[in-house]
C-alpha cells in the first residue's frame, strides 16, 4: 500500500480521522463494536440463548461437536438454481438444490467477493482479501512476494486443533506453491485441482485456444508458468501425490464426478470415526470452460455445456446429500451450499444467469450476490427464507463457534466475519450482520446495509456487454450511487443523495470500515495493492 | 388496415403468398393445423384421454361442471411473487401466492399481451387484439368508431349459455360505454371500476397531478372526457348502479379491499347454488398509482406503495382462497392466478420487478412474460412446474372445454387460443402450444417457440430507462434477433442468423400466422391500425 489515499475515494477520506473506533450503535445502525479487532455485530441475546440450548441438547445426544459441510460451486449465478428463480426456466432444472432450500434456510442476500481467490481465502480466514493480500485471482505467471498463508490462521487449522478431521475436495485456487496448498495451510487432506477449469482447458482445448495449444513453442512457455492441471492428493505434513493429469476436454468433463465420488467415499469413512469433520467440497464446474461429463451430456433441457454443468452439480449435490443420509449424518451436520461469486458473463454462452446488474468481477449485485442455503435436519426449520444480510466470511466465525473454538480466533488482526450461528439455527433467526463491504482489489467500492446499497466507486463495462477483462474502475459522480435494492434490485434507479439521514450512516460505516486499516494495515503479497 | 404491408416487416412478407394454410407439422414444429380457423396445436392424445377420464370421474362425483376462478393482477411483474424469485428478496413477501404455487402448477413461460386492454380482451375472446381491434389500452378521449364487442363471442356469454353464473369483479378497461361494459358483453353481473388506477388518480391526487387537479378549467375538461372513476354495479340486461365515487387517494387505496370483500361474499352465495360459476377477479392494484389501504400501509418490508400493494394483493388472494376452502369449493374449482402484462417501469418507484429485459409496453420478455399459477386441489399435482409455452388466451379455450361447451366456439373467425386442459391437469402434462406470437398494436413483433424467440421488430426505449411513452418501434437489422432464452434469458446475446434450420421454421410460423389475416381480416375500431 502506498498511502491510504489509494484505498478509498476522497470524500470518504475527508472525515476519516474524525471517526472514532468506538461503539457505533442505535438508530439506523444497530450494530455494536465490542472489541476493536472484530466487525461490529447486531446483538441477538435471546436467539443466541435459544440456539445455545438447542446445540447443547444435540451435543448431549451425539456426544460430539457437529460436522460442517460446505458445498461451493464455482461461478454459479444467483439465478441459476430453480429456488432462486432460474432452474427449469433457464434451461437446467436443479431439483436437489431446490430440495435443500425447501428443507432448510434460503438466504436471498448472501454475499461473496466478486472473484474466486478473494472469496475462497476470505471464507477460510474470516478476513477480507485486502487484509490477507489475496486481492484477486492468482493467475499463471504471477510471482508472489510473500506467502499470504504464512501468518494467517485458517479455519481448517482451528478446527483441526479442536479435534476435527478436515478435508478439502476440489478446486483450490489460493496458491499452489509449497506452503500454500490446502494441506499446508491446515487441512488434513486435499484431493483436487489447484486451478480453475479455464486455466486447465487453455492447455488442452485446441478448438478454443489454437494459438496456445497448437504452437509448440508457446505451449512449452505456458507450461513453465506452472499452472498445474493435475488431480492432486495431499496430506498434512507435505506429502503430495499426483493422481492423474487432465489431458483432454473429456478428462476435464469427468473431474466433478471424480471429486464427488471422493467426497462420498470420505463421508462414509468419516461416519465411522469418533471425530467430527469439516469438509469443504469445491466444485470445478460451472466455471468456464465447461465440458459435459461424457455420460451426462445433454443432462439439462438446454443441452449447452454450462447448463449441463449446472444439472451435473445438482446431481452431485443430490448424491452427497444421499450419502449423508445413508450414513446417518444429516442430524449432526450443518450443510451450506453457495457459489464463490456471480457468473462470468463474457464467457457466454458458457455462462450463467443473474437477474441483477453486472457479473463476476463487479461489485454490482450480479457479481457478489450468490445463492446461500443452510440445511441441517432437525436444527433448521424447513422452508425458512431470509433477506437479512449474510457475508460468506461469516461461515468462518460460525464454523469456529460450532466447534466450540471461539477462543482460537486470533486477536492480533482484524476479523471481518461475524458468528451467525443463531441466525442460521433459530426458527425465526435474524442476521447479526449490519453491513457488508465490497472491495475490488485495494479499492473500497460499496456497502450494503438493510435494503440499501451505496457505491463510492463502480466497475463499468467498456465493451458492449460486461467483460471482466474490459472494464474500468471509476469514481462516482457528484454523490455516491445510493440504491434501495427493494425498489431497484437491478441497481438502475438511485434513491438520490438527498436521503441524508441514511446516506450519512452508510458512508459513516464505510469510513469506520476504512479506518480499521489504520490500526490493522493490509498485507502486500505482490498481487497488486493500488 | 391499409394494406397487409403495415402488419409485418418486409422479409416476412416476401414469401407470405407461398405459405399454404395447411398442416404444418413434424420436426421442429410439432403442431398440427386441424381446422383453418384454429391455431395449430401439438396433439397430446394420451394426456387428453387421462385427463378426460379424471374430469368425468369428478363430474360424476359432483354432478356438475367445475367452477372457474381467475385472479388477474394489474401490471404485476414476473419477478414480484416470491415463487418467481422476488417476494421477500424485493421487499414484499407473498406467502399466499407462493402457497398457491406450491400446491399447484407454476408456469414459467406464461405470456400475456404487452398492455392491459389487449390482454383483458384476448383472454375473454381467445383472439388476438389485432383481430378484435382492441390493439391498445382505451384512454381518456378515445372515440371508437365501432363497438368491438358487437360481433365478438365472449367467454362469459358462452359460459352463461352453458349454465354458468358469471361475474367480473374489479378492473374492466375494455370499454365503458353502453354495449361495452362487462354486463353488456356476457357477464351476469359486474362489480368494479371501469378504468385503471392511474386514470382515476389523475383526477384526485393534487400532489402528482396539480396541473390537472388544481386547475378548475382543465379539470372540467378532463371530466368530460369521461373516464369513469366510480364503483359500478351492473347486471345483465343493462341495469347499472353507481355504488360510490372515488374521491380521494384513500378511497383509491381501499378499492381492492372492497372488491375482495365482494368476491368473497359472492363465492359464499355461489356455493349455495346448484350452478357452476365463472368468476374473473381483476385487482386494481398493482397498476400505478398505488395508494396503500390505510389499514395496510407498511404491510410490506419495503413500505413503498407498490410493494404494499403487492403484499395487499397477496393478502386478498389468501382471503379468497380461504373462502373457497371454507365453502368446500376447492375440489371443484380451477383457480388461475396471473398478471395482465409486465411491470410499468416508468412509474418507478411505483413499479414492480421483472428479471427480464424491457417492461410493459414492449415485446421483450419483461413486457409479456407473467406469473401463471394453476391450482386445483385434487386435480393438479402439488409442486408441478413447467416451462412449456402457455398463452393467456389459452384460458379462453380451456374454460370453454371445462364447461363442456367446445361447440360454442365460433367457426367464422380465427381463434388464437388453444385448449390446455390436459396440460394443466395431467400430472406430467405438456403444453399443446408450439408458438406464441407477440404484437404491438398492428405490428407483428416476435414469436416464441420452445426456448427460442425471434424478433422481427422491437420496441426500443428512447429515454434513459424503459418508458412506455418514450419508445419507438423499429425494424431489426440485417436479420431477425434470434435469442435462446435458456442461455440469454435477458435477451442480450443473440444466437445469430446462421441457425438457419430453426430460424426458418420460426419465421415460417410467423409467416403462416400473418397469413391467417388474409382470410380473417383484422377489425378496425378506431384505436389505430397502422
Amino acid at each position: 500500500m502506498k498511502t491510504l489515499r489509494f484505498l478509498v475515494p476522497t470524500f470518504v477520506l475527508l472525515t476519516i480521522g474524525m471517526t472514532p473506533l468506538t461503539v457505533l450503535a442505535g438508530g439506523f445502525d444497530r450494530s455494536v463494536r465490542t472489541v476493536e479487532h472484530m466487525e461490529p455485530a447486531i446483538p441477538r441475546p435471546e436467539q443466541d440463548a435459544v440456539v445455545a440450548a438447542k446445540l447443547a441438547e444435540l451435543e448431549k445426544k451425539t456426544g460430539r461437536k457437529p460436522n460442517i459441510l460446505w458445498l461451493v460451486v464455482d461461478d454459479m449465478g444467483y439465478g441459476d438454481p430453480g429456488c432462486y428463480g432460474g432452474g427449469m426456466a433457464v434451461g437446467a432444472a436443479t431439483p436437489h438444490i431446490d430440495r435443500l432450500a425447501r428443507g432448510g434456510l434460503r438466504l436471498t442476500s448472501c454475499y461473496a467477493q466478486q472473484t474466486c481467490t478473494p472469496t475462497r481465502s476470505a471464507i477460510l480466514t474470516g478476513r477480507l482479501p485486502f487484509r490477507t493480500g489475496l486481492t484477486r485471482p492468482i493467475l499463471a505467471g504471477d510471482k508472489l512476494t510473500k506467502n499470504p498463508w504464512e501468518d494467517e490462521i485458517s479455519l481448517p487449522k482451528i478446527l483441526s486443533e479442536a479435534g476435527y478431521k478436515t478435508l478439502l475436495t476440489g478446486k483450490w485456487h489460493v496458491g499452489e506453491g509449497v506452503g500454500m496448498r490446502p494441506h499446508d495451510v491446515g487441512f488434513d487432506e486435499y484431493y483436487g485441482y489447484y486451478a480453475a477449469q479455464k486455466e486447465i482447458s487453455q492447455s488442452i482445448d485446441p478448438r478454443r485456444y489454437p494459438d496456445l495449444v497448437l504452437d509448440e513453442e508457446k505451449f512449452e512457455a505456458y507450461k513453465e508458468l506452472g499452472m498445474g492441471h493435475s488431480l492432486m492428493h495431499g496430506f498434512k505434513g507435505g506429502r503430495t501425490e499426483e493422481v492423474s493429469v487432465v489431458k483432454s476436454t473429456e478428462d476435464m468433463g469427468r473431474a466433478d464426478q471424480v471429486l464427488a465420488d471422493f467426497t462420498v467415499q470420505k463421508l462414509r469413512e468419516f461416519a465411522k470415526s469418533d471425530k467430527p469433520f469439516f469438509l469443504e467440497h469445491c466444485f470445478m464446474k460451472v466455471h468456464c470452460d465447461n465440458f459435459a461429463h461424457p455420460e451426462h451430456q445433454g443432462l439439462s433441457a438446454s443441452k449447452y455445456p454450462y447448463k449441463d454443468a449446472v444439472a451435473e452439480v445438482d446431481l452431485h449435490v443430490g448424491n452427497i446429500m444421499q450419502a449423508l443420509e445413508e450414513e446417518g449424518l444429516l442430524e449432526n451436520t450443518l450443510v451450506f451450499f453457495t457459489s464463490d461469486n456471480g457468473p462470468q458473463m463474457d464467457a457466454w454462452p458458457d455462462a450463467g444467469y443473474t437477474p441483477f446488474r453486472g457479473a463476476k468481477g463487479t461489485t454490482f449485485e450480479g457479481g457478489i450476490r450468490v445463492p446461500g442455503i443452510a440445511y441441517w435436519k432437525g436444527m433448521i426449520r424447513p422452508g425458512r427464507e431470509s433477506d437479512d444480510v449474510f457475508d460468506l466470511m461469516d461461515l468462518f466465525n460460525t464454523a469456529v463457534h460450532l466447534a466450540g473454538a471461539d477462543d482460537a480466533i486470533p486477536t492480533d488482526r482484524y476479523i471481518d466475519g461475524i458468528d451467525q450461528t443463531s441466525y442460521l439455527l433459530h426458527d425465526a433467526g435474524r442476521s447479526s450482520r449490519e453491513a457488508a463491504y465490497f472491495w475490488w482489489g485495494s479499492h473500497l467500492m460499496a456497502c450494503r446495509m438493510r435494503e440499501y446499497k451505496v457505491h463510492v466507486q463502480v466497475v463499468l463495462p467498456q465493451a458492449t456487454h460486461m467483460h471482466i477483462d474490459m472494464a474500468t474502475i471509476e469514481n462516482v459522480g457528484l454523490a455516491p450511487w445510493f440504491f434501495n435494492l427493494y425498489i431497484s434490485p437491478k441497481e438502475e434507479m438511485t434513491v438520490g443523495h438527498r436521503r441524508n439521514a441514511w446516506l450519512a450512516t452508510v458512508t459513516g460505516k464505510l469510513k469506520a470500515h476504512a479506518a480499521t486499516f489504520k490500526k490493522y494495515p493490509p498485507k502486500d503479497i505482490g498481487l497488486g495493492m493500488d
